[in-house]
């Protein structure tokens, strides 16, 4: 574990997305709520987010950081849903792995609940979009770069 | 949690692959071990079992199930790493998440590891490849499906 | 932790139920779906059953039963929500407490998304309401017994 | 989870209490010490204090906050045994959840050590009891509500 | 994590054993009960037997067992405190890293209760004493190894 | 847990250690790097760090420290491995138990992966080494005690 001992604590932010690409009768079961297992996208932001509170333990050499604040949001988009987190904290060190740690479980959680529908389904496209704070300052995805990866997914 | 009392527990396995997509300079320091955080693969793919036995605290509506076999593999494709992960139980329902999870934690570690160096990786193409045992029968993702999505990923 | 090697398996299932009382404007908010943190059932219903499958680690000398079933159900009731949760496991010791905790953690998570609204609920009226299989036989709590805590309730 | 980053971290205390309803046999066999489980408010007392640093991972959208204090102390009362749990912090947001959990585990792990002697304990009356520290002041419930609770108890 | 599938299921057990060497003032402290932090040894069972249940969480490659027992138990000997665990599982694996981290982790929490009195002990001679069923068949460790370990602790 | 609410957190550090003796054959298959399960030292030192996140978990009354460092060394010695583990944290209590969980899991993966080949390792010598910060003062565990120890070990 990195020694973060020197570093002076403050405020970090980072926003993480993915995609998780589905078949069109899947993705309309899924936005008329008709998936026999119940509300997906609201089971899929809980464990999202519980699975944020559990990054220290999931990846080995992340510090123990006790996040501020943490979200998880989903727009359908075509083709299948997007998903997005943000997690902040007060921390010496950044919250990247546990905003990208709430999109795949967040994902992996989607998966599980359309799967007796559909197991084709495919989780993609997952990426740092935004970093704030922290010596390294500032990181926003170019805009192009994600588009095109929207591109590529959407064709 | 879907009532599995009634079924007969049987061999369940299941295979999930993944790609954590990189630049040239990320996977050539990869590829050489020379990423600073240390053996990369190997945090991977002990990080990639251990959540696989987690996946029942992640998943919110997933079953206990005790593996016999849990394992995590990686081979190096042109821009990137390809994540291969094998889960095997004698149980009344699928290993499929907990191959997914493998999968999904291990490409996180790797992201973790060599975030450093790159915030650009994308882990993508997160796949169900294989599923065998259960009433639904076996499962194999066609092999056309998988290759079309790494001609998108070579591209 | 007792020894249950002698014990041979069989099909366990326990009912436990209990009660989060609360103030009439609380209750009609519930009913209403205007509590401001969400779907406050939803996340109740989750969290039992995700804590069931931890009460091996909540309970010091709980035994490790992977349960075949668990269901937490509510019931809006003169004065608070009624909680009922159902665990099912083919074990050599009984399912009691994955009920338990399931109906007590569904209740605190009730307590925790309306609480900004109201301070004083109740969490009571915790019990094991039936419990089937295992050599000491059926145990069904006594209607009148839940009747008379009932009606203590509605006062 | 909802977004604390503005908050300034100040001293939070909560205290909570519950009862755990018992026959008279198994109140006597818990006072004199021959239960046969073993030390049952020993085991019980680390149980809620174990729980209470485990309050994030099982109630969803609770904050991760380290604990300075957490104590859990059992009284014998009429019918029972009243278990009251206190929490502490100094952290942007309180501490609430942490109390009730550790009162609801102490009771459910009272329950677990009893229950080859009675199944019909009731865990009942779990409040908040106070609250100190954070934007909305003190909270310290009526003592007649306490008590009235008590005597319905007591009845 | 090694491949189980192929192995049958049988009955197994492991007793491991170790020692917590101290000094004279916190041996007497320990026995008479008189350590401030409370009951050491109460405590220590506990942790035992509930850091066995963990076993699969700590040791990378270990299976997810369910023990159907595990105790955990002490005696004074000159010098300091044997501590030796028992566990017992059908399983197509054995269960000595159960018994070994009951044995390690009961022996940590002595170490934490009592060192605010003395910081100089010692944890140490932790061994798997005895192993049965499965296909290696029974090992016992030879008495003259433990008795020269004794023999050395002693001196 | 001990109320440390009134103390003022401060920079700790703590340095333990500890052994893993074993047959000689062992120990040249464990340098060669011919263990059958793989890189045991490389799992070892994960396996250390990860459980030193969990020492609250584990140890009943530890407080929920998040730390800054935490490192797991390994060397050769006549007999066996030394394991060396290294924990620090901006706290208002120590970071003695992270370290020694570290050295004692880090121990047992190391006896995890060895025991195919030898049972009879020995995990021995568990000591806190160093500790600085805090009001009592650093703590330097004095060199004779350790080499006596080590001399011991060697014989």
């Amino acid at each position: 574990m990195a020694d973060v001992s020197g570093k002076t604590p403050t405020r970090r932010t980072a926003v993480a997305t993915g995609v998780v690409k589905m078949g069109a009768q899947t993705l309309s079961a899924l936005k008329d709520g008709t998936i026999p297992k119940g509300d997906v996208l609201g089971a899929a932001r809980l464990a999202g987010v519980m699975a944020a509170k559990k990054t220290q333990e999931l990846i080995p050499l992340c510090h123990q950081i006790a996040m501020d604040f943490c979200s998880v949001e989903f727009d359908f988009i075509p083709g299948g849903v997007g998903v997005k987190a943000t997690a902040s904290a007060f921390a010496p060190t950044g919250v990247e792995m546990e905003a990208l740690t709430a999109v795949t479980v967040a994902a992996l959680t989607i998966y599980d609940m359309c799967k007796p529908v559909d197991k084709t389904m495919v989780i993609t496209d997952v990426i740092l979009a935004e970093k704030h704070g922290g010596k390294s300052g500032d990181f926003v995805r170019a805009k192009k770069d994600i588009e095109d990866s929207e591109i590529e997914l959407r064709r």
